[in-house]
Parts: structure tokens; sequence; C-alpha cells
């Protein structure tokens, strides 16, 4: 399956029942539980942070996602809110009891990031960046590590190489799906690489089927085919308005869509030993709904 | 999602509970519930192939797939066993009472192969072979319409409209694993195809996860993905010795696994709400275990 | 380079200096001298036809192409005149002295393409159409074989090992352009696979930058390219009015484009140690301009 | 050819002979004449250096290339020599009168690698790393920037939008191979994208043909190549002992191979107009061959 080239001291496993779980706060990310984490692709003001907050975690979400700093193909495009972003997302976790994760971008953020998230997202275009790798190596925080477009999966294994031998142990590797041909969808969600990702390493795989996919339909789908494949977690972005999204609208459940999916994978997640984490209470999240 | 430039008037789906549904003897393929299609890649002797044929339809198979004319790389490869190989395929079919599947690579041997098979292949290669695209579009038998190594959606919809539009109503459409740069895995099985296609089209949509992974150890995992990601049925390759088979050994389950998968694939084509079709019962298929 | 897993007898060079000249009339193909295939994607009509192979001729052209039998990706596009298009075909390639290179895309009509046509060419569609491979190996026309849009350059030289091993050693390879993510052009001309057929095959290795780029401004410079790249031939798409071409308009050349075209290949293939082969002069293909 | 979806203020061509010249020392990259830069792929000692920086300027090289910082997909392979490997270039550059260039990975590093290159490369691998491309869009000077392996060539010149929106107005763009299927080759030099680059934008437009086959019998027929297609620059990587090479060493030229190139390289650059800069006369550089 892999080349046989490359020395692996850490991503791999050594052992059939080998399993790392990423411990953020009270919520075990890694074996037979399934965590949901969700939220906006950008973090675009408090209005709407809150409210994707208090929808995810009602409808069962674990983890908060949103961006603060984005990577944008153009220049002109909105390039995230930066440093209120972040605040506003901490808040948004606290207010409704749930870790939050977002993208750092540069070396010389992920102390600021780390501050504010709980989890570090490495995004697609940064799995080759080697020298942010090396940073957030160094940070006591959970790295959520994204696959390329155009990674192999050895090469992603040797990316969460890199974050391990700088000393941080905890890293979830996350596959979005590759660039391919095909053009009816944004991208191609790869889910031979969670199946084999699963194989060949003992950390813990989630899949985003939002980008996987590009389609809004095709997230329930594919999160559902996700799972079966082997996936421990997703993360999905919501909006309360995707229509209006600054960014990634077409690709972006509203929250009751994300409600219901949340509602159709419970029994599937049952069917193959990965039964969903028990929810947040609304009363330990301290929000009234 | 599709261009937006092509003419469809048959292979797209115009209402939201249009369905076809493809009859092969007693069996109907489409709708809800679940097929599985399992044999060996190529026929390659009356031992081999009857050894299979009972285990597949033991273990709750419905369709006996195998190969008698072989599309291979190179010239110097089994190539199959050509007519030898249809009469023993057709007779392996009757003894377990199972419907038989097997590939025709030339418009000149369609009606040789609809004598003795249920169900055309159409295989990857020969996805946009329009002279026989035309003329299986003129049998009576329904065909199996697997897409190319490098189609697109778009593609695979135009070339199951020539066979509907050539008078033969019954197509089946086949994901099969697409051609990408990741090389630990022979192709890419792509599950956005599968639900893409099912939105797009009224035609039964089916995954082969032996030639969409290439490697044993990934097909159970990607046949769960492939029934969560909307996927009304599997094609398997199944063989009694995997080691010592003539091609495709590296991702042919042995029996044993076969039944485990099928077994496996019980309880989560209920929770999608696709359940497997009931087995062919022993008694009827005339064999004595 | 290759794999190393596969058996060539007949396809791959032995020797450093190992040069297969395919002869069609008296032009040789292949060697150190540069031959250029134009002519309209499909024949359409006989005035069509013959004003592009005039100005192919007077151009400086040694070979015209047209196609008769189109594979179309939708069963609602033009198919070709077929046998008439044929006829056509051989017609105004004696009227203007030039041989003729016509696509053949069914086993069965290999028969009827080689009683009309100098050259028999197998689509990038059809490059592992097998049954095709084997039958043009058993006629005795040179054959023209398109890399398929996704086939690795191994994969070509098989293809190649099946025309030559079913007896027919006159085989020119021809890269056209393979499947990749870019959307800009519609497909990426590989001119690393032009130089490493070169070095691997001692067959003829010529350039479709038509197809390769599908942009009639990027032919020319990709036609410069393909002959510093190696490539002993291009085959172009000209037409008299690209604009109200039935297929192929965007990137076929008019007349004049294909003259200026000519006339800028000559220094840089001299340059090269490649000179064009002279012109066929107008008096002997018997035209009065 | 470009989706039509993206704005574009800077990086896109306003008019046929609009053509952006990046002058280095008195150096004028862009424009109607030939530019080759060359060197090794890291920087290994001032041995292995400084004997390709004369067999550089020997042959007639212009600017002389070689690695500090390595992006390398393993944490386990070479680093690069860093800090000291920047001053062991800047020492051979001036040595023997050529500028140099050199990759930076970190926006923290920016400043410190333009005091001692005069080009600063951003490789393939970040070509999407925003705060890099901002980082150096604020540097005075010029930047090289390397296609992604698997950007589109709009995604291209959005990055160079990037560098030139933050006032950095001297950007090279630099075609070096995109990831395809193929294996046969290590990347696939994309010759479409140099010649649509050169139609779309005024910046200067160079080939790597190293990276883009990745292998030393391919460098010199797709040197050609790239020339033909466009090109008005090379960066190749040469060795003096290609073998014992920390890296890259396949696809590396020992010193009489890059002098036998750039003889080739001359009368062909010549027939496309666009001749070879003179070479660095030895004398000015202020070395005894």
């Amino acid at each position: 399956v892999l080349t046989g080239n490359e020395r692996y001291e850490l991503a791999v496993r050594r052992s059939p029942d080998a399993e790392t779980i990423v411990e953020v706060g009270g919520l075990r990310i890694g074996g037979d539980r399934l965590v949901l984490m969700a939220g906006p692709c950008a973090v675009e003001s408090e209005e709407q942070l809150f409210a994707t907050a208090r929808a995810v975690r009602e409808a069962g979400g674990h983890v908060l996602r949103g961006g603060a700093f984005k990577p944008r193909t153009s220049p002109y495009s909105f390039q995230g809110l930066g440093l209120d972003g972040l605040r506003l997302l901490a808040a948004a976790g606290r207010e409704v009891g749930l870790p939050v994760v977002t993208e750092v971008m540069s070396p010389g953020d992920v102390d600021l990031v780390a501050e504010h998230a709980d989890i570090l997202q490495i995004g697609a275009r940064n799995m080759q960046n080697f020298p942010l790798l090396d940073e957030v190596g160094r940070s006591r925080r959970p790295v959520l590590l994204k696959r390329g477009l155009c990674s192999t999966i050895e090469e992603w294994l040797l990316a969460a190489e890199y974050v391990l031998l700088g000393g941080n142990a905890s890293v979830i590797l996350c596959e979005r799906g590759i660039r391919t041909f095909e053009t009816a969808t944004r991208n191609t969600l790869d889910l031979n690489a969670v199946a084999l990702a699963r194989r060949l390493s003992h950390l813990p795989v989630i899949a985003d089927p939002s980008h996987g996919t590009g389609h809004r339909e095709l997230v329930a789908p594919l999160s559902l085919a996700s799972v079966a494949a082997g996936a421990q977690g997703l993360i999905l972005e919501v909006h309360p308005q995707p229509a209006s999204a600054r960014c990634d609208g077409d690709q972006s459940l509203d929250c009751a869509q994300f409600a219901a999916l949340a509602a159709q994978l419970a029994p599937l997640a049952v069917a193959v030993g990965r039964p969903l984490h028990d929810a947040v209470p609304a009363a330990l999240a301290g929000v009234a709904p």
C-alpha cells in the first residue's frame, strides 16, 4: 500500500488495537464514539456565530468550528475577521459549553490562536507548510490536520509525523476531498483514504463532507458514508442562512438540516458500532434555548 | 452540478420519486432493497467457478459475476476463457439459481453473450465505446454500465443515454473508482458520484469496491460506505483462493470474507432504509450444499 | 521510469538507434524528418473537405486527416457522415495527392475503413478497446494509436504491443493530451510523454496540440513545443471556417493560420535537427489551385 | 479560458504588448531574451556549491539557484543548511558574479532571506500560503512564484495578484509540473500553462523541467520544449555529482550536461526569436577558471 521508502516512528500503527484518543476538555476524540464538529465556514458576526453555536449544541454537536483567518484563493475575497473572529469564537464556545476549532495559517499566529481555540486546524493548503507543522508541534493544543487537495496518503501521514516529532501527540487526521478531473463536485471525498488511514495509523480520523463535495445536498449521504467507512468524526459547515454566507454557502447546511443529519446519523453510527458521543446537555452548557 | 450544455431525454430524473427497477428473473434491482453481485474476476475453471457460485448463494448473494472475455492491459496476460467461460458461467448460475452478469467487449459479441448471460456488463474501459453502447442498446438484456476510469459523471449519464436511446430501458449505473494521483490504492472509489447519480438519475446505482480500492482489506469498509452513500447494490470480487487467482487476487475476498461482509452489511442496510433482498433459498436453487 | 512488471517483446527499443519508419505511399513517418497531418475534425461536406485538403497541401502538409465515424460524448451530437465521409475523404486525398488518416471505432469496420484510408486512427477513447486493437493488428494499414485521456505511458506502450503482436508492425504513437484537474484548457498536452516515448520505443511519436489544448490560440506554441520535445510529426485540426465547424471549432485553425504555423515550424524544425519533409508539389498532386 | 468569476487588477495583461521586465542587478528577466537559472537542489557544502556556481557561470547561466531552507516531505530527510546555506549561496553568487535565487518558506524568514538572496522563491507547496505571499509582497526583492502541484492556472494568477497587491511588482511565474495519474514521470510539466500564462499575463514566465519531469534524461528535451512554448527562462538543477546529491539527484544534470544543454538551447532560442542573454564574462565575474 505505502511505498516502503519512508521512515515512520510515530504516525503509524504498531499493533492492531493501538488507538490514540485526543482529549479536549472532557471530550474524547478517537476510539468507538462518533464526534460531530460543526459551525460556519467563517465567523461573520456575533449574531451569526452565536445562533449557529446554539443550533450546533442543541442538535447534539460536540465541537464548534469557525474560521477567523481564512485562506482565500483571491486577495479580493473576505479574509476573515482575524483576532476579532477568534474572540467571538471563544466566547461562543464558552456560551454553549463546546470546545472550538479554528484554522491557523502562519507560524507567528500559533500562540495567539492557541490562546483562544481548543483545537488548531491546519488547512488543506497548509498540509505541507513545514514551518507551520513544526510550530504546532511545539504547541500543547491538539491539531486537526487536513489532507492536502493533492497530497497522497503517505504525504499526509508524514505531515502528521512532523507534528508528532515536534512533541505534540494529539493529532487528528481529516480527509476533506481531493482534486480530480471531476467538475460536477467541488472535490472528490476520498473514503478509501479514511479506511486506509484507520488501518495504517492509530490517530483519530475524521471527514469533512462539506468541502469533500461542495454541494449541500450531497453532505448528508457522504456524512453517512464517511462514518460507514470508518470515520470517527465529521466536521460540517453550518450557517443560519447559507444563501447569505460570506463563503462556502453552497456547501453549508442550515441549522435544521444539521439537526436532521445528526438524527439520521444516529442509527447508522450504532449499526457500525461507533455510536455518537452524548450531546452536551443544554443545562450544562448554560444556555436557555 | 452538471454543465448545462448537454441534452438529456432519458437518463435523468424528471421527478423526485421516479425510480427505474431493472428486473432480472424475479430479482428487482433498484428501489429500496440492496442487491449483492459477487463472483470471480475471471472464470478460470469449473471447479473454481462452481465453488464460488455456491459460496455466493449461501452467503446471500443475488447475482453471480464472472469474466469470460477479459480486457487486459497486456496482451501477455490471461485473456479469459471466452465462449467456454460463458458456458461455465451460465451453467453455474443455473446450478445455484442465480442470474449471471458478465462483460461484453465487442459489438460483434453482444448476441453471443446475451445468449448466456442475464446482464451485460460494459466495462470501465468501454464506457465510451459508442458502437458497443449502440449494440447493447438494441439488446433485450439489462446493461450494467461501469463508469470510466476518468469519465465525468456527465459523460457517464450520456453513455447511459446512448443505451437508453437505442431502445434498452434497463441500465444499471456502476461506480468503480476513478484514476487520481493517489498510488496507495488502485483507484479512488468516488462515492460523491454514487450520491449524485442517485439524485440526478432514476436508474439504479451500484458500486464496485473491489476495483474501487484494489485491496481486499478495504473492500468491507468501502462496501458499507457505498451503501450508506446511496448505492442500491454492490458488485464484489470473490475467489475461493485469492492468492492463486489469475487476475485481481489482491482485491478479491475469499468465500468466508464475503459471507462475513454480507452479514456485516445487513444491519447497516436496515439502518439506511435499504435492507438486503432476501437470499435465494438453497432449496430453490437446487443445490445440496 | 516504467514499473518493471510488464513484458514487452515488440514495442520497446532494444538499441539506441533502432527507429521504425512507417511508410505510407512515398512518405516516411519517423526518423529525422517532420510530418504534418492536418484536416477537419469531421468530414462535413465535399466543399468543406476539398477546400481544406487544398489548403493543407498548399501549406506543406503531408497527410490529410478527417473524421467519418466520430466518437461523440452525446448521442445527440453529430456522429459523422460514416461511409459517405470515408468516400469523400479518399476522393479528397486523391485529388490533392495526399494520403489520408481517419478513425475506426469498431472491429467490424476495420476492413471498410482500410479500403478507403491509408492510415487507421485508434482514438483516445479506444486505446484500450482490445478487440479493436486485435483487429487493426491484422490489418495491413499503418495504425495511428492515440494515447488515452487517462492512460499511463506504460499502458500506451502495451496497447501498441497488442497491435504489433497481431502482426502489424506499422504503429505511430500519438500524444493528444491527458485529463487533469486543470479547467482552463481542454486537456493537458503531456510532452514528458513525447520525450519519454521517444526514448522507450522505436516507434514514431507524434503530437496532437489541437486536442491537447482545446484552444486555437495555444495550438501554435504547443506545436513548436511538441517538435522541440521530440515529436516526429503533428496532427492538427484545420477548418475553412472554424466558427461554423460541426465539432471542435474552438481548437481548429483556419487555413491561413495553418499555413502560418507551417512556416513558423520550419526554422525550429531545422534547429532541432528534424526538418520538415518536402511538401508535395502542386503539380504532382494534380491540382490547379 | 478562465472562469470569469475572479477579479484581476494587476496580474493579467491589459494590452497585447504589455511586458513586465524584472530587473535583477543588470539582468533583465522577461521580454525577448532567454534566462538560465541553475544550481543544486540544496546547498550542501562550500565545495559542492562553488564548483556548481563556476560551472553554471562558465556554461552561460545567468542566475545561481540553491536551496538553504528545504521543504521536505519527511521530517527525517535533510532539511537544508538554513542560515549557513544562505551565506554560502550569497558568497558563491558574489564569487562568480551571478545573482542568486533561493526559497523562503516562512513569513518570519522573508527579511533574513532577502538580505542574502536576489530573488525570493515561493515553492510549489507554498503557492497558496497566503501569509507568505503577503509578506513577500512587502519585500523589495523580486519573487519567483512556482505554480502549485495541483493549482489551476487561475489560482496561480491569483497568487501572483496577492504579491502584486502587496506592493511588489516584480513577480516571475514558474511552471514546475503538476500532479497527474502518470507515474513514469515525477510530475507532468504543463506547457499549455506556459503558453497560456504568456497570453494572459504580462509577467515573465519560466519553466522548471527538472521538477517537471523528475528524470535527468528528460530535462534536455523538455527544456527545449519549454522555450518553444514561450518560456522566457529555465530553472534547472545542476550538481557536480548527481549520484551523491542529498536531494533530487535523479533529476539533476551534472556540470557537463548543463553546458551541453545550454549549447543545445542556443539555436532553438534564436529560431523562436528569444535568444539567450549574453553570458556573464569570466573576467567580470572575477573568477580564474
